[in-house]
């Protein structure tokens, strides 16, 4: 998963893209870049880590010149290879006139491109063929020679791409990843989720259409069409990569989050005193699965500590399931002789949740059902969610009722995938491929 | 405040204290300090910053060695000299025995004790005079020693000292501050709350009692009367200090928390749509708030960004309420057109509750009521809290109207001091003097 | 000063590089820079600091791909602007081909090239103009666009440009700074100084010659001249700044400094027992001062303290004259009782100086004859070194006898400026600018 | 090796212990520690790195209160346990009084001394032991009680011994190692070398006496005798470990290595044009060797690096001798066609000097001639000098012949034994054990 943020024509434009870049932290945490524009020069800096780490010194600030920014938040996927560059927006030169981009998605025809290009990449991302492509393209009209590289293009891809004094914003035909426009007083902002459009105090203006390129410069936005539409918009930012204050295609995340716990209750109810979250991505569902207390009331059992981080390592050897107990606290006088419904978003590898079971029967206890707001995942994502191989997707390889039996849970319900399809107005519209296989290009 | 935990006779000793005072993070986040014991020698690392940072590397941890550990977590005060010690535990020499001793409270008469000393100290610290008193007890039984410190001390103390082969925790008569044993296999915890029992899967024995010292050593527990009991209980550990799946002073904290929101409500109805709390501390008051459903339904509106930290000064300086908006994500699909009821669990300074309703304002609350988990704080707490001097305290200067307007809120309610005061079965045993000034000593 | 290695066509170029710029820190502390190339795409690192710290990891090392690199060491200048870049080399694009570049030297002429360039430039380097003429050229043969570029250039330049694979060296026809070729096997070496070409166990070819443009590629060296010699070879390279290993300008640098050194003691000798460097650039000098006998005999009775940084602040304001303390020991045994001549290479603001007689009168010397191996300092340099201006160039605003005073020494003489001349062959082929205010262009 | 400083009675006397453990890094550079007094308590600061390095900060030295300091540089043995402390000066406590105490020299009956004290130790040096014993001292009487203790030790050990309000310092009966006391105005300064004391701007009073104990209060200085003088000074304090500036055991170091290599050039001549030294240790000793111009003349052809460091390892494995290459430049011009008389201190492992020789051999040296200023090292040293085992000292292995060899030198010569001792007025009382494996105790 990745994060794009971009800036044209505000004052500090760097400081702003950090800002909405630490608002969509939840989408990616490993790599942060910015490159900034004054009009004729970039100037850039990228790091490991979150935003507010890789950006945290005002020297590094300071350099990041003018009116204009592009940023982005990247996770590193398991082919990354460590001596190449890793980390966007990457840079590139047309014409003279350096560039920078900005991804969101997976090229599933990446091979392919690399052959086409016939030469060793800077990187290790899929994303810098596109860079490469269009510093190779023949025509002189900047949009045409774009146009001339998409073309090759399969797969998902949300643009960016930051020119001196234009910013490019590219949807692709499937839509698969959300990028909205905001704007505030004269200023232009793209940003892959809403939450972080108002993070800078600006108004969500519209999505970027699927196969549409919006140019923005200092005379104004222009759109400019590129392929006809083919929706597959991606299911799981509503169930789970979304921040539950954004608008993801159109709708209220949080509210669908609800709904869908709701559905959830209704299709797989418990016998329980208490429904509680896996927090905090699953509070909403949880929230809804509660709603008509047929199946417990909500009640939060499980509180995640503010203070965990990546450094903790040592200190818990002393401890089983410890990364559990380093997470989270779990209320035991809530717990103890209580039959518990926890509630979670998806299993994917079904490393956490026997854990979290176990933790929860050592407290007391009397029963624990599990219940998944999505359906079993069966197949690895292509789009751009790092996603294991199929080898290690658990509900690939296993029953429900096995996976039931290694959670130590009393019941385990997924949510079912007509169940699933049936919360979107035109589940035509969306891609459900990790949990049914219908892949598309 | 400041946290402590103690193990006595346990494998990893140390790594098990890292993750106690861990789960009591918030409780303090500015220094941390462990000293360990292996039955002969103390050994010790402190140092600025979280205990998972402090104690990240293993090499530090390596050093820790020994079966019994001492460990403190502490927020330093306006008065700490930076150029002197400012982290517990401290470390005294008591006929040759080495020793180390973590407090948690506030002594009243801190300048007193520094006259009867009659020589510089280490630190800045009210808890050096402990140590410093104990080294200089004229009796050669331990224990007399320690109680012939005791008896100098006013103020609120609960102490743990580490012996190499003994821990010493001693609760004041006031029973001020919380202090629990737990016991896993023939292991002793000693922890400020509950929680950080559970935490290293410890059962929870019993409070250590008011006027109480508890000898431990290998022989086993042995308790130690020094004072009469004359119980002052900080109510604010329920409302606000302790963590929600502790139980302190033998009460469940969330449920607690509940039943306040439940009155709350319930003397301060509001004519609102959705009911939010100002994470996280007040969640559990907004969820008793929201019981009836006549003030309006939970809905979490306000979502707290896991990646804030320190660092993030650099890049806020572009946006007005940049700490408000990189603390917090506001749902305003949700608050648009909406009456909202806010609910915090008290009001200090009075300068976040402002950023936070204009935040609302501009995601298009139709109205902001504002209700508030405590009376009015008028006083400043004598016993280890760090609140500001009268002079910033915001209730002790203005009119709750003046406040609301200050807020810029359409409403605000305090919960009512009798209110408060009817919350708990024997008030006379809880100090309130932050909202009456009924200060003791 | 600067400095500047490059590599053409060898494994582990960069690391290689590292190797180079260390031998060559003398010249320059305070940034490093490297590109590489692995024939299609450039990979760079820069920072602050010398080059072994810059370049310290092997992660950094590891992504600089490829068989060619280009590095750089420099000083900064008074005018550098903290919030542009300012370490080289400098990247840009010719025709969408990426290329680097490091120079070294100081062009008169840079208000008006910017004035040319109408546009921000993204450093505070004058070198940056030189990549942004290039990168405008409108030839599209890379020689012709790159002498287009040269041809505005006014005052010291030697270049090192590198493209994916071509490296381009340039010598401006005043051949002020020294830059020299070598080979090993079949890789090039392109060097400021030799001692660095040795240091990689490779071979000194030649210099390269003022005017010429040496391209060095897969097919071999090929020679361009761009323009008429007319050379003005920095003195200062042999009196201060090269390496004693080096040969610069032909001549092997630690003979010219004891040549230097005999002829400052014919005719300025001394009546004293011991001759002594300030160490360690003065050695060579002080040793040809002591060669005769007459004026006393060599021996180092001030000795450089190995363990000597930038971060030694804190400590050493307990103590006056404590720079020279923590960097040099006085051997008092030697010094007590005895007439001491100590030879510098040169007085700038003659603030050191001091404080060294006073310590050799404080360790007991009888008497102090300062000795200066050049003639006084009168003229900043224009041609990148980074001398102070004349309002601090301490010889520009007092005589000799006044200096003389200041140092608090018995005796002080400079090099006259005819002796300093008669040294070289050619005089005429040198720039004695500073000494004698005969500015060129 | 290890290096003592101490200051009573003067302000900023942490900062002036840095300054003079900083002029004795030559000593050791693993760790640095300084314990302060202000009269009352005992302040402390312990790191890995030089001393510029471990109290670089302000805030580190801020804490050092008062007018008393001790401080300790120290190499770590192979021994040492990583998990344990290994930094001096070690902190204890006598009858409730802290103290710090430190060591330089080796205790040759460690082993019994632990079985003695029958409890594990906080760390892994023996001069842990001196502090456990001086704490378990039954006396009343202070210096009864470190007698006490004294009285069990066997081996090496120059001592300070830092208490609130005293300074103890203490010279074993074989003055095996330097300590030396100074004075500057009232206070006092306490030095392992005679630099370091000049270094802070105090006069050299006098040695530590064999079997003294100096006690330095606020009343003045007091000498108690503990045992009988039996010297064993170690020999390679003036051969190698002192600072040529210092005056250790009455003889001015330089002079002393200049006497050595003259004596060595009378013995081990050379038919060679240059005499030149393994910077920086050797440079008097090669000076000397030179000094009758029948061997060559003295002139330094290899130059030490003064920006090498420890992290500098990832760049130089693109480089056999890559070690050697960062350390030193060799002057190519000066060596091609000569043949040159290497002169080093010792050879102890002998893996330096075969690279030199290869060096000088690449260089186009004609001839390559070593000559070492000592006998061959045959036996460990018992005595606090970081040897390696016997199987590692390549002397006692293999004779001078095959060294010779391995070296690829023309030929090898060590001073021999009996000139060694000759240039002691009294060889009888140095320690020569390393030389001839008379070990004592």
């Amino acid at each position: 998963m990745c994060g794009i943020f971009a800036v044209f024509n505000a004052r500090k434009a760097a400081e702003l893209t950090v800002i909405g870049l630490h608002n969509m932290q939840h989408r990616a945490i490993e790599y942060a870049g910015i490159v900034s524009s004054d009009g004729y020069n970039l100037f850039s800096h990228r790091g490991e880590g979150i935003a507010r780490q890789v950006f945290s010194s005002s020297a590094v600030l300071n350099r990041l010149h003018g009116h204009h920014a592009l940023g982005h938040i990247r996770y590193s996927t398991v082919t990354d290879d460590p001596d190449l560059e890793r980390a966007q927006p990457i840079e590139g030169s047309w014409y003279g006139e350096p560039f920078a981009l900005a991804h969101n998605g997976n090229l599933t025809n990446y091979a392919q491109l690399k052959q086409r290009l016939d030469r060793p990449l800077r990187s290790s991302m899929d994303s810098e063929c596109i860079v490469r492509l269009i510093e190779r393209g023949s025509s002189k009209d900047l949009i045409e020679a774009v146009k001339g590289a998409l073309v090759h293009l399969e797969g998902s891809y949300a643009l960016c791409i930051l020119f001196p004094e234009r910013l490019l914003t590219i949807q692709d035909r499937s839509n698969n990843k959300p990028l909205s426009i905001g704007t505030i007083g004269d200023s232009y902002i793209v940003s892959s989720e809403t939450c972080a459009i108002r993070s800078v105090g600006a108004r969500f203006v519209r999505d970027v259409e699927p196969g549409e390129i919006v140019v923005i410069d200092r005379s104004g936005v222009r759109s400019v069409s590129f392929a006809q539409p083919r929706l597959r918009k991606c299911r799981f930012e509503g169930n789970y990569y979304s921040h539950p204050s954004s608008v993801t295609f159109g709708e209220p995340v949080d509210e669908y989050r609800m709904r869908l716990g709701k559905a959830l209750e209704e299709h797989c109810p418990a016998a329980a005193d208490i429904v509680t979250a896996v927090p905090d991505s699953s509070m909403f569902i949880a929230m809804g699965y509660a709603h008509s207390g047929r199946s417990g009331r909500y009640r939060p059992v499980i509180i995640r500590n503010h203070y965990v981080g990546r450094t903790f390592i040592a200190a818990t050897q002393a401890k089983r399931d410890a990364e559990v107990s380093q997470k989270f606290n779990f209320t035991e006088h809530a717990i103890k002789g209580r039959r518990i419904v926890v509630v979670d978003d998806s299993i994917v590898r079904g490393t956490t949740l026997p854990k979290i079971v176990r933790q929860l029967r050592e407290n007391g206890a009397k029963a624990v059902h599990v219940r998944i707001g999505s359906p079993p995942i069966t197949y690895p994502c292509l789009y751009g969610i790092n996603t294991p191989t199929k080898a290690e997707l658990i509900s690939a390889n296993k029953s429900t009722s096995a996976i039931c039996s290694d959670l130590g849970a009393d019941s385990l319900q997924f949510l079912p995938l007509q169940v699933q399809k049936s919360l979107s107005a035109h589940p035509e519209h969306f891609c459900f491929a990790c949990m049914d296989g219908n892949y598309w290009h």
